[in-house]
Protein backbone atom coordinates (compact mmCIF):
# COMPACT_ATOMS: atom_id res chain seq x y z
CA UNK A 1 0.00 0.00 0.00
CA UNK A 2 1.58 3.70 -1.11
CA UNK A 3 0.26 6.47 0.89
CA UNK A 4 0.55 9.57 -0.68
CA UNK A 5 0.29 12.99 1.88
CA UNK A 6 -0.44 16.14 0.80
CA UNK A 7 0.20 19.46 3.07
CA UNK A 8 -0.46 22.71 2.56
CA UNK A 9 0.53 26.10 3.18
CA UNK A 10 -0.72 26.28 6.32
CA UNK A 11 2.04 23.26 7.70
CA UNK A 12 4.53 25.55 5.41
CA UNK A 13 3.84 28.81 6.94
CA UNK A 14 4.79 27.39 10.19
CA UNK A 15 7.78 25.63 11.11
CA UNK A 16 7.20 23.86 14.46
CA UNK A 17 3.82 22.08 12.23
CA UNK A 18 6.09 21.17 9.49
CA UNK A 19 8.67 19.44 12.05
CA UNK A 20 6.24 18.15 14.05
CA UNK A 21 4.38 16.36 10.46
CA UNK A 22 7.68 15.37 8.98
CA UNK A 23 8.60 13.19 11.93
CA UNK A 24 5.78 11.34 11.45
CA UNK A 25 5.90 11.26 7.58
CA UNK A 26 9.20 10.00 7.74
CA UNK A 27 7.91 7.33 10.95
CA UNK A 28 5.13 6.42 8.40
CA UNK A 29 5.98 2.57 6.91
CA UNK A 30 6.03 1.23 3.92
CA UNK A 31 6.53 3.43 0.28
CA UNK A 32 4.92 6.59 0.27
CA UNK A 33 4.90 10.52 -1.70
CA UNK A 34 4.53 13.91 -0.35
CA UNK A 35 3.07 16.72 -2.07
CA UNK A 36 3.74 20.25 -0.50
CA UNK A 37 1.92 23.20 -1.34
CA UNK A 38 4.25 26.33 -1.45
CA UNK A 39 2.60 28.68 1.83
CA UNK A 40 3.03 32.95 2.41
CA UNK A 41 6.62 32.59 0.49
CA UNK A 42 5.89 32.77 -2.84
CA UNK A 43 3.43 36.08 -2.01
CA UNK A 44 6.12 37.62 0.33
CA UNK A 45 9.21 36.93 -2.11
CA UNK A 46 6.83 38.63 -4.76
CA UNK A 47 6.20 41.74 -2.64
CA UNK A 48 9.66 42.08 -2.11
CA UNK A 49 10.16 42.10 -5.74
CA UNK A 50 7.68 45.04 -6.84
CA UNK A 51 5.77 42.01 -8.69
CA UNK A 52 2.18 42.13 -7.65
CA UNK A 53 0.05 39.42 -6.68
CA UNK A 54 -3.31 38.74 -8.54
CA UNK A 55 -5.21 35.89 -7.20
CA UNK A 56 -9.01 34.87 -8.80
CA UNK A 57 -10.81 32.29 -6.94
CA UNK A 58 -7.84 31.59 -4.94
CA UNK A 59 -6.00 30.64 -8.02
CA UNK A 60 -2.97 32.82 -8.44
CA UNK A 61 -2.70 34.75 -11.75
CA UNK A 62 1.32 33.40 -12.79
CA UNK A 63 2.86 35.79 -15.61
CA UNK A 64 6.12 35.35 -16.54
CA UNK A 65 7.90 37.16 -13.25
CA UNK A 66 5.32 35.22 -10.95
CA UNK A 67 6.39 32.12 -12.57
CA UNK A 68 9.73 32.34 -11.74
CA UNK A 69 8.95 33.23 -7.95
CA UNK A 70 6.87 30.05 -7.69
CA UNK A 71 9.56 28.06 -9.33
CA UNK A 72 12.44 29.38 -7.46
CA UNK A 73 10.16 29.24 -3.63
CA UNK A 74 8.42 26.14 -4.64
CA UNK A 75 10.75 24.20 -6.57
CA UNK A 76 14.06 25.49 -4.87
CA UNK A 77 13.87 26.40 -1.29
CA UNK A 78 10.82 24.67 0.27
CA UNK A 79 10.85 21.08 -2.23
CA UNK A 80 15.03 20.99 -1.11
CA UNK A 81 14.54 22.16 2.23
CA UNK A 82 11.75 19.35 3.06
CA UNK A 83 13.92 17.03 1.17
CA UNK A 84 17.01 17.66 3.33
CA UNK A 85 15.33 17.52 6.88
CA UNK A 86 13.91 14.49 5.74
CA UNK A 87 17.16 12.74 4.89
CA UNK A 88 18.12 13.44 9.16
CA UNK A 89 15.18 12.19 9.73
CA UNK A 90 15.93 8.94 7.89
CA UNK A 91 13.65 8.67 4.86
CA UNK A 92 15.35 9.27 1.58
CA UNK A 93 13.61 11.88 -0.30
CA UNK A 94 13.81 13.03 -3.60
CA UNK A 95 12.19 16.26 -4.68
CA UNK A 96 10.03 16.41 -7.89
CA UNK A 97 8.62 19.03 -9.95
CA UNK A 98 6.77 17.51 -13.00
CA UNK A 99 9.78 18.56 -15.20
CA UNK A 100 12.05 16.38 -14.13
CA UNK A 101 11.93 12.86 -15.58
CA UNK A 102 8.72 14.37 -17.17
CA UNK A 103 6.95 12.90 -14.36
CA UNK A 104 4.00 14.94 -14.68
CA UNK A 105 3.41 16.90 -18.11
CA UNK A 106 0.72 19.23 -17.87
CA UNK A 107 -1.03 21.43 -20.34
CA UNK A 108 -1.10 25.86 -20.36
CA UNK A 109 -5.38 26.51 -19.65
CA UNK A 110 -6.39 28.10 -22.32
CA UNK A 111 -6.66 32.16 -21.90
CA UNK A 112 -10.03 31.99 -21.80
CA UNK A 113 -12.16 33.33 -20.35
CA UNK A 114 -9.76 34.02 -17.52
CA UNK A 115 -6.32 34.00 -18.38
CA UNK A 116 -4.34 32.50 -15.40
CA UNK A 117 -0.96 32.84 -17.35
CA UNK A 118 1.48 30.00 -16.85
CA UNK A 119 -1.27 27.74 -15.12
CA UNK A 120 -1.23 24.34 -16.26
CA UNK A 121 -4.10 21.32 -15.94
CA UNK A 122 -2.13 17.71 -15.70
CA UNK A 123 -2.37 15.45 -17.97
CA UNK A 124 -2.63 12.43 -15.62
CA UNK A 125 -2.60 9.69 -18.20
CA UNK A 126 0.66 10.58 -19.39
CA UNK A 127 2.70 10.94 -16.42
CA UNK A 128 5.61 8.67 -16.03
CA UNK A 129 4.56 5.53 -14.15
CA UNK A 130 7.63 3.78 -14.49
CA UNK A 131 9.84 6.28 -12.91
CA UNK A 132 7.82 6.63 -9.84
CA UNK A 133 7.70 3.04 -9.83
CA UNK A 134 11.63 2.31 -10.05
CA UNK A 135 12.06 5.08 -6.98
CA UNK A 136 9.34 3.26 -4.97
CA UNK A 137 10.84 0.03 -5.95
CA UNK A 138 14.58 1.92 -4.15
CA UNK A 139 12.80 3.12 -1.36
CA UNK A 140 13.29 6.34 -2.63
CA UNK A 141 10.57 8.76 -1.46
CA UNK A 142 9.31 11.15 -3.75
CA UNK A 143 8.29 14.72 -2.72
CA UNK A 144 6.51 16.97 -5.39
CA UNK A 145 5.68 20.72 -5.68
CA UNK A 146 2.84 21.97 -7.69
CA UNK A 147 5.58 23.26 -10.46
CA UNK A 148 4.71 21.17 -13.96
CA UNK A 149 5.52 22.04 -17.46
CA UNK A 150 4.11 21.71 -20.91
CA UNK A 151 6.73 19.33 -22.51
CA UNK A 152 8.04 22.50 -24.48
CA UNK A 153 10.27 24.04 -22.39
CA UNK A 154 8.02 26.05 -19.97
CA UNK A 155 7.49 25.60 -16.57
CA UNK A 156 3.59 25.58 -15.03
CA UNK A 157 1.92 26.05 -12.05
CA UNK A 158 -0.01 24.12 -11.04
CA UNK A 159 -3.34 23.37 -8.23
CA UNK A 160 -1.01 20.84 -5.24
CA UNK A 161 -4.27 19.11 -4.73
CA UNK A 162 -4.28 18.55 -8.76
CA UNK A 163 -0.56 16.96 -8.27
CA UNK A 164 -1.79 15.17 -5.54
CA UNK A 165 -4.68 13.74 -6.55
CA UNK A 166 -2.71 12.90 -9.78
CA UNK A 167 0.07 11.64 -8.09
CA UNK A 168 -2.35 9.32 -5.89
CA UNK A 169 -3.22 7.72 -9.49
CA UNK A 170 -0.12 7.03 -11.03
CA UNK A 171 1.37 5.71 -7.58
CA UNK A 172 -2.19 3.54 -7.66
CA UNK A 173 -0.84 1.65 -11.00
CA UNK A 174 1.99 0.32 -9.14
CA UNK A 175 0.61 -0.74 -6.03
CA UNK A 176 -2.60 0.16 -3.59
CA UNK A 177 -3.06 3.52 -3.30
CA UNK A 178 -4.03 6.04 -0.47
CA UNK A 179 -4.30 9.47 -0.61
CA UNK A 180 -4.35 11.45 2.12
CA UNK A 181 -4.99 15.30 2.18
CA UNK A 182 -3.74 16.94 5.62
CA UNK A 183 -6.12 19.86 6.27
CA UNK A 184 -6.36 22.01 9.72
CA UNK A 185 -9.47 20.19 10.21
CA UNK A 186 -9.14 16.69 12.26
CA UNK A 187 -11.58 15.90 9.40
CA UNK A 188 -15.30 15.73 7.51
CA UNK A 189 -17.23 17.37 10.66
CA UNK A 190 -21.29 17.41 11.17
CA UNK A 191 -20.91 20.47 13.54
CA UNK A 192 -18.26 22.90 12.19
CA UNK A 193 -18.22 24.07 15.98
CA UNK A 194 -16.86 20.52 17.19
CA UNK A 195 -13.38 19.45 16.07
CA UNK A 196 -14.49 16.15 16.99
CA UNK A 197 -17.81 15.59 15.22
CA UNK A 198 -15.34 13.79 12.55
CA UNK A 199 -17.52 11.67 10.01
CA UNK A 200 -15.50 8.21 9.79
CA UNK A 201 -16.62 7.08 6.76
CA UNK A 202 -18.36 9.02 3.56
CA UNK A 203 -19.46 6.61 0.60
CA UNK A 204 -21.11 7.90 -2.16
CA UNK A 205 -24.26 7.39 -1.08
CA UNK A 206 -23.83 9.31 2.07
CA UNK A 207 -22.73 11.68 0.66
CA UNK A 208 -25.27 12.32 -1.42
CA UNK A 209 -27.27 12.84 1.72
CA UNK A 210 -24.36 14.86 3.44
CA UNK A 211 -24.62 17.34 0.85
CA UNK A 212 -28.55 17.28 0.36
CA UNK A 213 -28.81 18.35 4.16
CA UNK A 214 -25.96 21.09 3.80
CA UNK A 215 -23.29 18.99 6.17
CA UNK A 216 -20.61 19.03 3.66
CA UNK A 217 -21.03 22.96 1.74
CA UNK A 218 -18.57 25.31 0.55
CA UNK A 219 -14.83 24.42 0.34
CA UNK A 220 -14.93 20.52 1.10
CA UNK A 221 -17.91 19.74 -1.61
CA UNK A 222 -15.03 20.56 -4.45
CA UNK A 223 -12.59 18.43 -1.86
CA UNK A 224 -14.65 15.48 -1.71
CA UNK A 225 -15.81 16.04 -5.66
CA UNK A 226 -12.01 15.33 -6.01
CA UNK A 227 -11.44 12.86 -3.72
CA UNK A 228 -14.69 10.49 -5.75
CA UNK A 229 -12.82 11.12 -8.76
CA UNK A 230 -9.22 10.02 -7.79
CA UNK A 231 -11.32 6.94 -6.43
CA UNK A 232 -12.49 6.52 -10.05
CA UNK A 233 -8.68 6.90 -11.33
CA UNK A 234 -8.08 3.81 -9.46
CA UNK A 235 -6.92 5.20 -5.81
CA UNK A 236 -7.92 3.17 -2.88
CA UNK A 237 -9.27 5.33 -0.44
CA UNK A 238 -9.02 9.00 0.06
CA UNK A 239 -8.64 10.11 4.17
CA UNK A 240 -8.88 13.86 5.34
CA UNK A 241 -7.24 14.59 8.47
CA UNK A 242 -5.03 16.94 10.57
CA UNK A 243 -1.18 17.24 9.79
CA UNK A 244 -0.68 16.23 13.53
CA UNK A 245 -3.17 13.01 13.37
CA UNK A 246 -0.93 11.84 10.80
CA UNK A 247 0.21 8.79 13.50
CA UNK A 248 -3.70 8.16 14.10
CA UNK A 249 -6.98 7.25 12.90
CA UNK A 250 -9.20 10.53 13.59
CA UNK A 251 -10.11 11.23 9.92
CA UNK A 252 -12.47 10.95 7.74
CA UNK A 253 -12.44 8.33 4.72
CA UNK A 254 -13.63 8.44 1.39
CA UNK A 255 -14.48 5.15 0.15
CA UNK A 256 -15.91 3.71 -3.08
CA UNK A 257 -19.58 2.44 -2.20
CA UNK B 1 31.16 5.68 -22.02
CA UNK B 2 29.23 8.57 -19.76
CA UNK B 3 29.57 12.35 -20.58
CA UNK B 4 29.36 14.35 -17.90
CA UNK B 5 29.91 18.14 -18.71
CA UNK B 6 29.98 21.23 -16.26
CA UNK B 7 28.97 24.60 -17.86
CA UNK B 8 29.61 27.69 -15.77
CA UNK B 9 27.73 30.94 -14.82
CA UNK B 10 28.71 32.91 -18.42
CA UNK B 11 26.40 30.27 -20.24
CA UNK B 12 23.72 30.56 -17.96
CA UNK B 13 24.04 34.00 -18.38
CA UNK B 14 23.75 34.23 -22.21
CA UNK B 15 20.35 33.18 -22.62
CA UNK B 16 21.99 32.73 -26.39
CA UNK B 17 24.79 30.79 -25.59
CA UNK B 18 22.53 28.46 -23.44
CA UNK B 19 20.01 27.49 -25.77
CA UNK B 20 22.87 26.82 -28.49
CA UNK B 21 24.81 24.40 -25.63
CA UNK B 22 21.73 22.85 -24.46
CA UNK B 23 20.88 22.22 -27.98
CA UNK B 24 24.22 20.16 -28.19
CA UNK B 25 23.73 18.57 -25.47
CA UNK B 26 20.49 16.97 -25.79
CA UNK B 27 21.97 15.60 -29.38
CA UNK B 28 25.10 13.91 -27.57
CA UNK B 29 24.61 10.26 -27.85
CA UNK B 30 24.66 7.71 -25.26
CA UNK B 31 24.48 8.54 -20.91
CA UNK B 32 25.12 11.75 -19.77
CA UNK B 33 25.21 13.73 -16.87
CA UNK B 34 24.98 17.80 -16.28
CA UNK B 35 26.62 19.94 -13.89
CA UNK B 36 25.36 24.02 -14.16
CA UNK B 37 26.98 27.10 -12.37
CA UNK B 38 24.66 29.25 -11.13
CA UNK B 39 25.74 32.84 -12.87
CA UNK B 40 24.73 36.15 -11.78
CA UNK B 41 21.35 35.96 -10.84
CA UNK B 42 21.57 34.99 -7.37
CA UNK B 43 24.06 38.05 -6.63
CA UNK B 44 21.12 40.26 -8.01
CA UNK B 45 18.24 38.50 -6.45
CA UNK B 46 20.59 39.02 -3.18
CA UNK B 47 20.85 42.73 -4.07
CA UNK B 48 16.95 43.27 -4.95
CA UNK B 49 16.38 41.41 -1.29
CA UNK B 50 18.76 43.48 0.55
CA UNK B 51 21.23 40.89 0.90
CA UNK B 52 24.60 42.01 0.70
CA UNK B 53 26.87 39.46 -1.37
CA UNK B 54 30.25 38.89 -0.11
CA UNK B 55 33.00 36.72 -2.20
CA UNK B 56 36.68 35.80 -1.13
CA UNK B 57 38.89 34.01 -3.47
CA UNK B 58 35.75 33.85 -5.86
CA UNK B 59 33.66 31.74 -3.40
CA UNK B 60 30.30 33.23 -2.25
CA UNK B 61 30.06 33.83 1.62
CA UNK B 62 26.88 31.88 2.42
CA UNK B 63 24.82 33.61 5.63
CA UNK B 64 21.70 31.87 6.52
CA UNK B 65 19.55 34.20 4.05
CA UNK B 66 22.41 33.81 1.06
CA UNK B 67 21.83 29.79 1.49
CA UNK B 68 17.99 30.56 1.00
CA UNK B 69 18.89 32.93 -2.30
CA UNK B 70 21.52 30.35 -3.64
CA UNK B 71 19.07 27.29 -2.86
CA UNK B 72 16.29 29.22 -5.06
CA UNK B 73 18.11 30.28 -7.92
CA UNK B 74 20.17 27.45 -8.15
CA UNK B 75 18.15 24.07 -7.12
CA UNK B 76 14.82 26.09 -8.35
CA UNK B 77 14.75 28.41 -11.22
CA UNK B 78 18.08 27.68 -13.24
CA UNK B 79 17.88 23.74 -12.51
CA UNK B 80 14.24 23.65 -13.23
CA UNK B 81 14.42 26.02 -16.47
CA UNK B 82 17.08 23.41 -17.48
CA UNK B 83 15.50 20.54 -17.21
CA UNK B 84 12.24 22.14 -19.07
CA UNK B 85 14.41 23.22 -22.00
CA UNK B 86 16.09 19.94 -22.27
CA UNK B 87 12.20 17.86 -22.21
CA UNK B 88 11.83 19.74 -25.13
CA UNK B 89 14.61 19.02 -26.81
CA UNK B 90 13.95 15.73 -26.45
CA UNK B 91 16.21 14.72 -23.82
CA UNK B 92 14.72 12.76 -20.25
CA UNK B 93 16.27 14.91 -18.00
CA UNK B 94 16.00 15.22 -13.68
CA UNK B 95 16.96 18.14 -11.64
CA UNK B 96 18.89 16.91 -8.79
CA UNK B 97 20.69 18.89 -5.88
CA UNK B 98 22.90 16.90 -3.20
CA UNK B 99 20.37 16.48 -0.94
CA UNK B 100 17.79 14.48 -3.77
CA UNK B 101 18.40 10.97 -2.76
CA UNK B 102 21.18 11.84 -0.91
CA UNK B 103 23.35 11.93 -4.19
CA UNK B 104 26.04 14.22 -2.98
CA UNK B 105 26.53 14.13 1.05
CA UNK B 106 29.02 16.61 2.11
CA UNK B 107 30.16 17.99 5.36
CA UNK B 108 30.22 21.94 5.87
CA UNK B 109 33.63 23.84 5.63
CA UNK B 110 35.49 24.76 9.47
CA UNK B 111 34.69 28.09 10.43
CA UNK B 112 38.34 28.82 10.21
CA UNK B 113 40.96 29.96 9.04
CA UNK B 114 37.86 31.63 7.24
CA UNK B 115 34.20 31.22 7.88
CA UNK B 116 32.34 30.53 4.52
CA UNK B 117 28.97 29.94 6.12
CA UNK B 118 26.84 26.65 4.80
CA UNK B 119 29.14 25.74 2.79
CA UNK B 120 29.99 22.21 1.78
CA UNK B 121 32.79 20.26 1.10
CA UNK B 122 31.66 16.68 -0.92
CA UNK B 123 32.28 13.47 0.35
CA UNK B 124 32.78 11.89 -3.13
CA UNK B 125 32.75 8.44 -1.59
CA UNK B 126 29.56 8.76 -0.30
CA UNK B 127 27.61 9.61 -3.10
CA UNK B 128 24.36 7.10 -3.86
CA UNK B 129 25.91 5.60 -7.34
CA UNK B 130 23.27 3.16 -7.14
CA UNK B 131 20.50 5.86 -7.81
CA UNK B 132 22.43 7.34 -10.10
CA UNK B 133 22.99 3.87 -12.08
CA UNK B 134 19.35 3.65 -11.67
CA UNK B 135 18.93 6.81 -13.59
CA UNK B 136 21.63 5.48 -16.65
CA UNK B 137 19.53 2.42 -16.93
CA UNK B 138 16.13 4.25 -17.45
CA UNK B 139 18.37 6.85 -20.07
CA UNK B 140 17.90 10.00 -17.57
CA UNK B 141 19.98 12.45 -17.61
CA UNK B 142 20.57 13.79 -14.15
CA UNK B 143 21.17 17.45 -14.11
CA UNK B 144 22.94 18.82 -10.64
CA UNK B 145 23.03 22.45 -9.43
CA UNK B 146 26.00 22.41 -6.63
CA UNK B 147 23.52 22.57 -3.66
CA UNK B 148 24.35 19.65 -1.47
CA UNK B 149 23.48 18.93 1.98
CA UNK B 150 25.06 17.54 5.50
CA UNK B 151 22.60 14.91 5.72
CA UNK B 152 21.75 16.45 9.24
CA UNK B 153 18.80 18.98 7.42
CA UNK B 154 21.22 21.50 6.23
CA UNK B 155 21.53 22.48 2.99
CA UNK B 156 25.35 23.53 1.77
CA UNK B 157 26.09 25.56 -1.13
CA UNK B 158 29.00 23.91 -2.91
CA UNK B 159 31.84 24.60 -5.70
CA UNK B 160 30.21 23.62 -9.33
CA UNK B 161 33.40 22.14 -10.43
CA UNK B 162 33.52 19.87 -7.18
CA UNK B 163 30.45 18.73 -7.66
CA UNK B 164 31.13 18.04 -11.61
CA UNK B 165 34.21 15.45 -10.49
CA UNK B 166 32.23 14.13 -8.11
CA UNK B 167 29.79 13.45 -10.16
CA UNK B 168 32.22 11.78 -13.11
CA UNK B 169 34.06 9.96 -10.08
CA UNK B 170 30.48 8.65 -8.83
CA UNK B 171 29.71 7.60 -13.13
CA UNK B 172 32.83 6.06 -13.66
CA UNK B 173 31.79 3.43 -10.89
CA UNK B 174 29.05 2.92 -13.49
CA UNK B 175 30.99 2.86 -16.78
CA UNK B 176 33.71 4.77 -18.24
CA UNK B 177 33.46 8.48 -17.57
CA UNK B 178 34.84 11.17 -19.53
CA UNK B 179 34.40 14.32 -17.62
CA UNK B 180 34.13 18.13 -20.01
CA UNK B 181 34.49 21.32 -18.24
CA UNK B 182 33.55 24.27 -21.10
CA UNK B 183 35.23 27.44 -20.42
CA UNK B 184 34.85 30.61 -22.31
CA UNK B 185 38.63 29.51 -23.97
CA UNK B 186 38.89 26.49 -26.95
CA UNK B 187 40.86 24.57 -24.21
CA UNK B 188 44.11 24.65 -22.43
CA UNK B 189 46.29 27.67 -25.22
CA UNK B 190 50.04 27.80 -25.94
CA UNK B 191 49.48 31.70 -26.99
CA UNK B 192 46.38 33.49 -24.89
CA UNK B 193 45.99 35.91 -27.89
CA UNK B 194 45.59 32.95 -30.45
CA UNK B 195 41.83 31.18 -29.99
CA UNK B 196 43.45 28.27 -31.97
CA UNK B 197 46.65 27.48 -30.15
CA UNK B 198 45.08 25.04 -27.94
CA UNK B 199 46.70 21.62 -27.05
CA UNK B 200 45.26 18.63 -27.82
CA UNK B 201 46.65 16.95 -25.21
CA UNK B 202 48.12 17.15 -21.80
CA UNK B 203 49.67 14.25 -19.57
CA UNK B 204 50.97 14.67 -16.39
CA UNK B 205 54.49 14.74 -17.92
CA UNK B 206 53.40 17.43 -20.29
CA UNK B 207 51.75 19.00 -17.56
CA UNK B 208 55.45 19.36 -15.44
CA UNK B 209 56.68 20.90 -18.54
CA UNK B 210 54.07 23.25 -19.39
CA UNK B 211 53.67 24.27 -15.61
CA UNK B 212 57.62 25.20 -15.47
CA UNK B 213 57.84 26.76 -18.64
CA UNK B 214 54.66 29.06 -17.48
CA UNK B 215 52.55 28.07 -20.34
CA UNK B 216 50.03 26.78 -17.61
CA UNK B 217 49.42 29.35 -14.74
CA UNK B 218 46.85 31.52 -12.70
CA UNK B 219 43.34 30.10 -13.09
CA UNK B 220 43.71 27.35 -15.60
CA UNK B 221 46.35 25.30 -13.10
CA UNK B 222 43.85 24.09 -10.22
CA UNK B 223 41.18 23.45 -13.24
CA UNK B 224 44.29 21.23 -14.12
CA UNK B 225 45.29 19.43 -11.32
CA UNK B 226 41.20 18.91 -10.40
CA UNK B 227 41.48 17.30 -13.67
CA UNK B 228 43.72 14.72 -12.71
CA UNK B 229 42.62 14.31 -9.25
CA UNK B 230 39.40 12.95 -11.11
CA UNK B 231 41.34 10.88 -13.20
CA UNK B 232 43.11 9.19 -10.60
CA UNK B 233 39.50 8.61 -8.58
CA UNK B 234 38.45 6.60 -11.77
CA UNK B 235 37.14 9.38 -14.86
CA UNK B 236 38.88 7.81 -17.93
CA UNK B 237 39.95 11.43 -19.20
CA UNK B 238 39.19 14.95 -18.78
CA UNK B 239 37.99 17.79 -21.69
CA UNK B 240 37.95 21.29 -21.35
CA UNK B 241 36.92 23.07 -24.21
CA UNK B 242 33.81 25.98 -25.19
CA UNK B 243 30.75 25.11 -24.35
CA UNK B 244 29.67 26.03 -28.38
CA UNK B 245 32.27 23.26 -29.20
CA UNK B 246 30.43 20.34 -27.97
CA UNK B 247 29.89 19.06 -30.90
CA UNK B 248 33.88 18.69 -32.44
CA UNK B 249 36.39 18.34 -31.10
CA UNK B 250 38.33 21.31 -30.64
CA UNK B 251 39.41 20.96 -27.14
CA UNK B 252 42.28 20.26 -25.10
CA UNK B 253 42.17 16.27 -23.34
CA UNK B 254 43.87 15.82 -20.10
CA UNK B 255 44.85 11.80 -20.21
CA UNK B 256 46.57 9.63 -18.00
CA UNK B 257 50.00 9.29 -18.78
Amino acid sequence: MIQVVKIGGNVIDDAAALERFLTKFAALEGPKMLIHGGGKLATRLSAQLGIETQMIDGRRVTDRDTLDVVTMVYAGLVNKQIVARLGALGCKAIGLSGADANVIPAVRRAPKPIDYGYVGDIVTERMNVPFLASLVEQGIVPVFCAITHDEQGSLLNSNADSVASAAAVAASKIQPTNLIFCLEKNGVLTDVNDDLSVIPTITRESFATLRADGTVNKGMLPKIEGAFRAIDGGVHCVVIKHADNLDNSLETKIVNG
